[in-house]
Formats: C-alpha cells, sequence, structure tokens
C-alpha cells in the first residue's frame, strides 16, 4: 500500500522572499487582484510573512528580518524570487514518517507549530526534491 | 472598477527546471504521491515537460531540450529549482489589456498557445514581480 496517495492534497502556498513586503503586497494586488488575508511575525525564524489567498492556496511573501537569517543569506546570494514550495497534507506526522522510512533527508523529523494559527508544519531539504526546499503543512481544517 | 478581482482564480501550476525528468518524475511519485497526468514536448520553447496534479494545481517539470535554451540556461546559472509561478486567469485578453495599461512589463502582450490542447498563454516579466517570473494561463474549462 502506498501511504502517500492522496495525502498530498493541494500546493498550500509558494513562498517567495521579498526585501520589501508592503511593496509585494502592493504589487500583487494592483497586477494581479491578490489581497492580504493574514501577517505574522516569527521571530524564530527570521522572517516576517504575508499569507495572499489563491483559490485553494496561497502565495507567502517572506521578509527576512535581518541579514542573518536564512531568508536575509537567501536575499544576498540569489536576490527576490521563489524560496520553497509547500504542499498540504492530511497527516504530517504519518507523511514525516513515510518519507524517514523512503531515505528522505527531513529537515524537520517531527512536525513543528507553524505561524498560523493550529497549523503543523516540516521542511524537508531539497536534495533530490528537483533543487526545490519542500515545506509540507497540516491545516486544522483539510 | 477594479478589472482584476476575481481575475486570477487560482495558482495554475508551479515551473520546476530539473536536468532529468524520469527522475523528477519518480521522486515526486515515491515522496508524495504525485502523479504524471501528461507530458509535451514544446521544441519553440526548447523543453520537455510533464504536469503532476496536485489539487486544482499542477506541478510541472521543465526539461531543457538543450543547453541553449531558456531552461538549459537557468539550469547552467542556477541549477535545479523552481522556475516560473502561473496563475490561472479567466480571461487572459483582458488581464493581459489591464496589465499594459498599468505600465507593467509583458513578455508576451498577446495570448498564445500553450502546450496542452486548448490552453493560451503569456508570460509577465519577474520586474515588479518579487523577482518571480509569472505565467498567466487560461483554461478552456475555468
Amino acid at each position: 500500500m502506498d501511504l502517500l496517495t492522496d495525502l498530498v492534497i493541494a500546493i498550500d502556498h509558494v513562498g517567495i522572499a521579498v526585501t520589501d513586503l508592503d511593496a509585494a503586497v502592493a504589487a500583487a494586488a494592483s497586477r494581479y487582484g491578490l489581497q492580504e488575508a493574514s501577517r505574522h511575525r516569527v521571530p524564530a525564524q527570521g522572517v516576517e510573512e504575508a499569507m495572499l489567498p489563491v483559490g485553494e492556496s496561497f502565495v507567502q511573501y517572506l521578509c527576512p528580518l535581518g541579514p542573518d537569517t536564512t531568508v536575509g543569506r537567501f536575499l544576498e546570494r540569489r536576490g527576490e524570487g521563489m524560496h520553497h514550495l509547500a504542499y498540504r497534507v492530511r497527516d504530517l506526522s504519518s507523511c514525516l514518517a513515510t518519507l524517514e522510512q523512503r531515505g528522505v533527508r527531513l529537515i524537520d523529523r517531527e512536525p513543528r507549530t507553524g505561524s498560523e494559527p493550529g497549523v503543523l508544519i516540516a521542511f524537508v531539504h531539497p536534495e533530490g526534491n528537483a533543487g526545490t526546499l519542500i515545506e509540507l503543512v497540516q491545516r486544522p481544517d483539510a
């Protein structure tokens, strides 16, 4: 049995690193009609983030709280652009267990609390993921 | 009236540049249960692409047909990773007209035929888009 079948149910969000959160949000509104639904300051991750709903997914703009943060270093190295791709899953714990069993390199071996209420997240290393940092997201309503 | 309100209706796909299409598809299947729905060779764009449905969206793996192509040069410069973000729109022509009116730098000023049947596409320059190459996609059923 493939434990992962129907486990990834949507693209939860695309995380985009930006240098100016307000400018990014304003451009997304004026160009594409996207609206900011929430904004969170996450000192533990060194970012302030804005979530903009698009259908069942979100665009997430990430602005570093300082240069010596994960996103700050990403911006220094690569400039503004897409930083990670988040899949929405039904059961994050079982997903992580399955990935670990398959030898996938995990950044988080256990779910941790996301910045949004009731949301659990974990990151998977880009290695073997087509060079893409993957986040897995479990939402309370999923 | 904001012509763009409710015009962007979903994340259509995330385009990811890869060096080995079969390896990327196999990893997405074994890790996340994603399945390839279609594959298209698009000589005009210098790529072969695979579409993997995820909820209402797709992951699109892009493999260059040679080094001297847009995706080939992207891989040479940045390695494997996310290449563009595609929004699904209801009416691509009116969307492009509105964007042009707002002074947005367009790569395609008119809709052109996509690789999938009945699909119209256009690209918007990364400038002012948080460093992100944006594709707009109109599907026949949207």
